[in-house]
């Protein structure tokens, strides 16, 4: 089933209630409030209720949203009930903090192999994973990987993605500060932490 | 002069649009359509124009908005046309990634400092910052540096925390995936990259 006329700025915050549930599951909750998971994902009650209702009707007046039914929901809607194996490319600073990263398995996600084009990394083994040749990256298909990591500096990035777009990849997390240009069915996500960082003065300057 | 009513899924929105406005320019535009900046930055042409009327009325019929006043508009709101010195906490892998990421200076951002508790990292330098011994934080104040990275792993990311707001710190960005508790001023945000990569199957499977 495919969910459509969910809105991309709401496919967003997915996520990250999922992150909230699952930390109020670990911490014995059963049911939550727009109001109490709000709090817990920093985005207004309203949001949280006007992005719910894009997938059905989940609350109880006076009890809330079941935690389990939710989560269950939610992940089926971003399809993270399937395995997702993600590949890696660049196994420099960042791609190594990337590899190491023990947050994506609770998501279903797992990176299950990475590339690189120093012959010092190849062969290396970080968090499991052995650093393969880049130019081995049409093995992509083969291993039934659909998600890439692009953690290399900018000016090579377009090369790796026509690459992986070649190789049969269908969504791309972009780390490398560069527009990347791919066919329109295949989704980019560009991560700039310099637009995230960039938020903080609006808090704390003249406070 | 501090703006008030601005909803933080706006302001994060906000260096989002002053990156699409930058590459606009650079690629010699003076003017745009909310339209034509919504394939830019990806984001509903709507949802732009109601994010830019929480700070009065740029665009023109027919013409757009203009870039340089819109540009410098949002960099008065978030803060950014003031210097905002940053310290860095952990040079690990993803520390050392930050700090040799080049995209905070068009957003006026400076990672002045670094810290590490490993000694064989103390006194090495990374893109011109000399990395201190992690006992040092608490001369963040007399430095004027307001704006923390924290880049470590989970377990000891509140400790540090604590640290950094006895040292006077009133912003935090967190890459460690664990909740940090501050007092209600600090403001803290987190970046967790497995919310990000989540995203994707929704976008790739069934396609």
């Amino acid at each position: 089933v495919k969910y459509h006329k969910i809105p991309n700025e709401t496919v967003r915050r997915l996520p990250i209630y999922l992150r909230g549930l699952m930390l109020l599951t670990q911490n014995g909750n059963s049911s939550i409030s727009s109001r109490k998971l709000s709090e817990v994902v920093n985005v207004n009650a309203w949001q949280i209720r006007k992005d719910f209702s894009y997938f059905g009707e989940f609350g109880t007046r006076g009890i809330g949203y079941n935690i389990e039914n939710l989560s269950s929901e939610i992940k089926k809607i971003l399809n993270l009930n399937t395995s997702n194996k993600t590949a890696l490319v660049g196994a420099g600073n960042l791609g190594s903090a990337v590899l190491s990263y023990s947050g994506f398995a609770a998501y279903g996600l797992n990176i299950t192999a990475a590339f690189d084009n120093d012959p010092d990394k190849v062969g290396k083994k970080i968090n499991g994973v052995t650093i393969e040749d880049v130019s081995r990256l049409n093995v992509l298909k083969r291993r039934k990987i659909d998600l890439a990591i692009i953690a290399i500096p900018g000016p090579e990035a377009q090369n790796v993605a026509d690459t992986l777009v070649k190789a049969g990849i269908k969504g791309i997390l972009n780390f490398s500060p560069c527009r990347i240009g791919v066919p329109k069915k295949i989704k980019v996500i560009t991560i700039d932490i310099a637009t995230d960082l960039a938020r903080l003065p609006y808090y704390t300057a003249s406070s």
